[in-house]
């Protein structure tokens, strides 16, 4: 996989990621607890911002973060020594290509990781390969085709659609937290269970309004612009507009929706299991 | 209001309200319960799918359910009657021009109507000056803008804007739902509270992928067939498969996702209140 990856690499999208999770963290990971003694593999943990909450949220686990890239696993492993973890490693390593043996880990976690995958199902089978029968793995997307607002804006869609299109040329897909769950099921899981966890945004709700409209969607959609435009996909002025439609559903009478996707699913305990 | 009723009035309608009621009725309606006494209001109670869940939730409040048209009142009665509902009584009324006075009602309950409404800010105002002091305003709508499903289809989405663009050419807004923070804060309510209803069906939730998905959803698009057509909005064939699509969806690796909107709001206990 070394395909360009279109959230890029650089101290804003740090930044981003990191607001995103710290006004996420709790509609998205509060409910994912592992025992004590239990080993967990987080299968692309990038540059760590899923990583400290996990962590957290299961002390006495045994957590191994592993991600292709060096340059996010020496920040993932910056941010993990300034919040003090002690029960995660870091190791650098290719999903499709694991080190680590059959039934190696009680427990998968996978966040945000599918959307820049051209061959999700084949990654989450190699991934059951490393899993215990009876171990779960855990699965968080986002859907940009989940995404809609008031006021509602062509321009808007239209820059949304960009950074949509280039996920798709990268060989990802912006919009596969809605097919969680036939991907899990082409994976040989059992027991899929999808969690859809909606973030709703009226004004009423300034931190939201704060930290997810502007701090993390739309400065997403912001993060396309030079890709997109370079790329001709889109007038400039007209990305311009979208941008600026996008901070009006931040304001007094604006509403945004996004939806993200999180789903628990099982290796079979007890099947005989082929080709793993 | 004069405006034709996009959902149309005929008997299979009336079953698709109703299969969709009974599908929905947890999701939507479990947390409305009115104290012993107190007397509510349904504007726009149409053929009673909504009633019987609402009196029987609230079995010591006296409901008074309104609706402009006597042939959707007469199907309401009726209904009641067969459920033997004693705390309801239908009135043939506006919600424009009510024949109640101020302070008539100490809560009241608006479901699936805004929809229909040109101004849908002037409802909510005449509602709220038939409100007491201190009452609250239950309004629920749902949004075909928030549609989304696997596997995607452009011609799926083209048959849902056909429901769209008849439902505002007949003076309503399909995506009225997002905006229910906005309109509320509009007519001047307070301590709005916005709650998204989400129904996300894959083929793990069989009662969903026969009451919603099927039954609820894609039974409203095909209502719209003929209409549709005959407006020349989309070429017959595109339609069908729209619909084949949309039906495709409620397969094994089929997805099919969609939000209701539920807002609770409060008529000032304390402010002055102007023009009302």
């Amino acid at each position: 996989m070394k395909k360009a990856y279109v959230h890029g690499y650089d101290q804003r999208e740090n930044i981003r990621l990191q607001d995103q999770a710290s006004t996420l963290v709790e509609l998205l990971h509060a409910d994912t607890k592992y025992p004590a003694g239990s080993r967990v593999l987080e299968a692309g943990c990038g540059v760590g911002a899923q990583t400290t909450t996990l962590a957290r949220n299961s002390p006495q686990a045994l957590i191994t973060s592993v991600d292709i890239s060096e340059t996010s696993l020496a920040e993932a492993r910056r941010k993990a020594m300034a919040a003090g973890l002690t029960n995660v490693q870091f190791e650098q390593a290719d999903i499709f290509n694991l080190p680590y043996g059959p039934d190696s880990f009680d427990h998968i976690f996978v966040c945000f990781v599918l959307e820049h995958l051209a061959r999700p199902v084949e990654a989450l089978h190699q991934l059951k390969s490393h899993l215990k029968q009876g171990g779960t793995i855990t699965v968080i997307e986002g859907d940009h085709g989940s995404a809609y607002f008031h006021p509602d804006s062509e321009a808007a869609r239209q820059a949304i659609q960009c950074q949509v299109e280039l996920q798709r040329r990268a060989g990802g897909n912006a919009m596969v937290g809605r097919e969680l769950y036939p991907l899990l099921r082409k994976a040989g899981f059992d027991s899929i269970h999808v969690s859809p966890r909606m973030v709703y945004v009226d004004s009423s709700r300034p931190e939201l309004v704060e930290g997810f409209t502007k701090k993390t969607f739309t400065a997403m959609i912001e993060g396309v612009r030079q890709s997109a435009t370079e790329a001709g996909m889109v007038e400039p002025d007209v990305f311009e507009k979208g941008i600026r439609d996008l901070y009006q559903t931040a304001g007094a009478d604006g509403v945004f929706c996004y939806t993200f996707f999180k789903a628990v699913a099982r290796r079979s305990p007890v099947a005989v299991t082929t080709g793993s």
